[in-house]
């Protein structure tokens, strides 16, 4: 049997197949499978535009290996942070993630659907939820034949409607809601988020080079809050091929190297 | 009485107060009241956002002096385009505007109310519509004195959604709607385009200067499209403060100087 611990020296089993990747912050590290879906730069862009406050209770919605509240665990002062995650196996390597990490205090993993939101949490129980929901209707592109990596993709397992209907459920009044996702679903995305009480209140699109297109809108809801977007500067990923800006680099953690 | 007359030799009436303005662009000038609302850089980046086919009908819904429809027809092919205001003052000056210009045989001026609009037009006669209609909510900000420029400026004779209900009635299915609007109303202009069958198609944010947030949006609509947004890369108005950029240069017209 293969085992790995970080700082804490709490040993947690590898199974089949799985390995580790460094998130270059304070020491910690994220058990990922590289058959089933990983985390990407998406889900690390998400734990820099979300403002998370001393004391937040928040929830990731989709959490899959447990990156969101794992980075976020330590970039903020949240009080609790809780990862809902539908694939067994998946919220099995998130939970084993986050006692490897000792954070088992901070962060709970349950292995439940989005859709079934009220049989884990009570109403309005959280200041901040986030989600790096799957960006593809479930109709659009060709499939993969694996299932994880697809529900991870498609909307296979939960359509967008479902994942605000969830962050509004589990918001207090006035709570955020902060989101990535692609800006080509942009319309639709401000109008489901409206449908259930999460108005728009800040933007922020990121381009892949500063010359492109963005590929990527991190979004921030206030739950019954007063319409009223601001939107943020681009961010811009890369500053040639291979090398990111500075800005992302600051996001990506102060003490790599 | 003054008189003002352009290259082909009409010659109308210039009344009380009213100046003439050159737009730079084949000799064409328009008629503007200072006391009244004088047409902004929003209309002039319209006119060069808007994509206007060869042989469309085009309707531009509070044309205000009738800048959008006497740009549109020295910058397209549009075989007609139809300036529906409903302060008659304005239409009076948009319709001597029109017969100085030499484009009466193109363009026509209704004085009438975007609220109505069924009473002047019949259903999908238009194949693009374009709006630069008022930015504010009618009880937002302080009131404005003058009823002309606080009309031009807030939703007090029309709302939003008046405008895209107009827009949407006009059009023939898959013709386009191009406005210019606040990006602080963004996920309302979505919602309220998408709820008219108008598919938010292609977007683009104006910056003042570049390092600066966005003041505009420039949105264009598919009435019946298919979901899914194209995000242009920012348009940006000043080099430095006074000079603009060679693209907004190139959208006032080649032919200054």
């Amino acid at each position: 049997m293969r085992e790995a611990s970080v700082k804490n020296a709490v040993t947690v089993e590898l199974k089949n197949g799985e390995s580790l990747s460094d998130l270059q912050r304070d020491g910690l590290q994220i058990i990922q499978h590289p058959g089933l879906f990983s985390f990407g730069i998406d889900a690390v862009l998400l734990s820099g535009f979300a403002e998370i406050r001393e004391g937040d209770r928040v929830a990731d919605l989709g959490t899959g290996t447990g990156i969101l509240p794992i980075l976020l665990a330590a970039k903020t002062k949240a009080a609790h942070l809780t990862g809902l995650e539908i694939l067994a196996e998946s919220a099995d390597m998130a939970e084993r993630s986050v006692r490897m990490n000792g954070l088992d205090d901070r962060i709970s993993i349950v292995s439940g659907d989005i859709r079934k939101v009220e049989d884990y949490f009570t109403t309005a129980s959280m200041d901040a939820v986030v989600s790096n929901p799957p960006y593809m209707i479930a109709d659009h592109g060709r499939g993969n034949p694996n299932g994880a990596i697809a529900a991870a993709r498609h909307e296979l397992l939960c359509t967008f409607d479902d994942v605000a209907r969830a962050a509004s459920y589990l918001l207090r009044s006035s709570g955020r809601f902060s989101l990535v996702h692609r800006p080509f679903r942009l319309p639709e995305l401000f109008e489901t988020l409206r449908k259930h009480h999460l108005e728009p209140k800040r933007m922020r699109l990121v381009h892949p080079f500063a010359d492109r297109e963005p590929n990527l809108v991190l979004i921030e809801c206030v739950k019954g809050g007063r319409p009223r977007l601001a939107i943020d500067p681009p961010l811009v990923v890369y500053r040639e091929p291979g090398i990111y800006t500075d800005e992302v680099l600051e996001i990506y953690g102060n003490d790599r190297g």
